[in-house]
């Protein structure tokens, strides 16, 4: 998803395509940012990313292990912000949605994986590289759900039990199961960031009730104990990593 | 414990004594950093805590619950910084001890209960209250270990599992069950803030080969897909967090 403006009300050109063998969709995406007159290019990739040196690190996604991503912009003589897909859209989220006046705030991303990103105090969270997490470890009753999971390196992780893949994979998921899943990803990430809110975005929570039985479940898991933030769904809808990169490329200016 | 000082090379005075009544408690506190000639204070205080407020909220503690800490010191008449314990021993190990330099990283104390602190982009990390790592949810086999938990709130989570307090009443504990447990408590640490280290203190720590346990366990648990921290012991050992409220101290002069 490729994006020229300012903002969500300055989107002068768009463009949507699916990711290919690495050199072509990156060509691709160069191409069209290059016909507009450009500031800078921001970037929110997939992971995992080295975010220092704007690369695609290990990754099962054919063809995209060690892939220099921001070299690829490079010849556009412009200067280039790179941070992982969910900052990106966590950061749009701070600027023009759900997040807007916040200082500690995570954004979940539930689709084909799980993934996640936010800001602490007012920074985008990085870390040593980024967060993973899709990759927690959460309790699998397996009296409830026998399924072993899909992630091909932990088996039953968040990710593994929760993810559009793995609902696909399991074939008869119910809604119930996968927000108690959820439920328990969030409460874990309460635990270790007491974010001021939770945004939940991605295709799978397009799926009706998932929210709100999250919202329900969380709570009850918590059983008064933590200091709780709303759970929400991302204001800029799936809008929020595109428009990010704007933002992205904006701070990419200093 | 209390201290007067600068720094672990400048403690002027000390003293330990158990925490009793709320009153007498703070009371007597107050009379030792009282005597001396102070600039300011710095607490670092078991929780929930209020840190807007300087307060304790609602904990089982007995008569502690919604005692105003902060105001406690207000007649001594100079600046109080206040915090949670666990990130008043982060600062003492970020000023003098196993973080200097970090700008992300985690304080887990494992001792009669489980508590998390730390630094993310080298600000002290406290989101909308902070974090409550030792009530995180984490795998529980059941058929390995059949103890329900003795969280009084959750049960099985990891604080229930993998305390002092749960270890007593197991009976039976292990060191590598601990040392599971422990290590999906730091891998999940991990998943959602990247840290560049994790310290892990507290008397349950001092347990021979349970910290080599844990290292072992984390690669083995992220399976190659995470970055992975050093872990290690608090380079200050349990004086991390009286240090590190000196350290409070001197901050609150701003």
């Amino acid at each position: 998803m490729c994006a020229v403006g300012t903002g969500p009300d300055d989107v002068v050109d768009s463009v949507v395509f699916p990711t290919g063998e690495p050199e072509k969709t990156l060509a691709r995406a160069v191409e069209f940012v290059g016909r507009a007159d450009l500031a800078a290019v921001g970037i929110g990739s997939f992971g995992p990313v080295d975010l220092r040196h704007g690369t695609i690190t290990a990754t099962p996604k054919p063809g995209w292990s060690n892939t220099d991503v921001v070299a690829a912009f490079a010849a556009l003589g412009v200067p280039v912000g790179f941070d992982t897909d969910v900052n990106a859209a966590a950061l749009g989220e701070h600027r023009w949605g759900a997040a807007v006046g916040l200082d500690t705030f995570v954004y979940i991303t539930v689709g084909t994986g799980i993934g996640g990103g936010g800001m602490v105090d007012g920074r985008l969270l990085h870390g040593m590289s980024h967060p993973e997490i899709g990759h927690m470890r959460i309790p699998h009753d397996r009296a409830r759900d026998p399924f072993d999971g899909i992630c091909p390196y932990h088996g039953d992780c968040l990710e593994g039990l929760a993810s559009g893949e793995a609902m696909k994979a399991r074939g008869d998921s119910s809604v119930e199961l996968e927000a108690e899943y959820l439920a328990l990803g969030v409460l874990n990430v309460v635990s270790v960031l007491s974010p001021q809110r939770v945004i939940l975005g991605g295709g799978v929570m397009n799926e009706p009730g998932l929210l709100e039985l999250i919202q329900r479940r969380v709570p009850e898991l918590a059983a008064g104990y933590f200091a709780l933030p709303d759970i929400v769904a991302p204001a800029l809808g799936d809008r929020a990593g595109v428009l990010g990169a704007l933002e992205l490329a904006r701070l990419a200016l200093g």
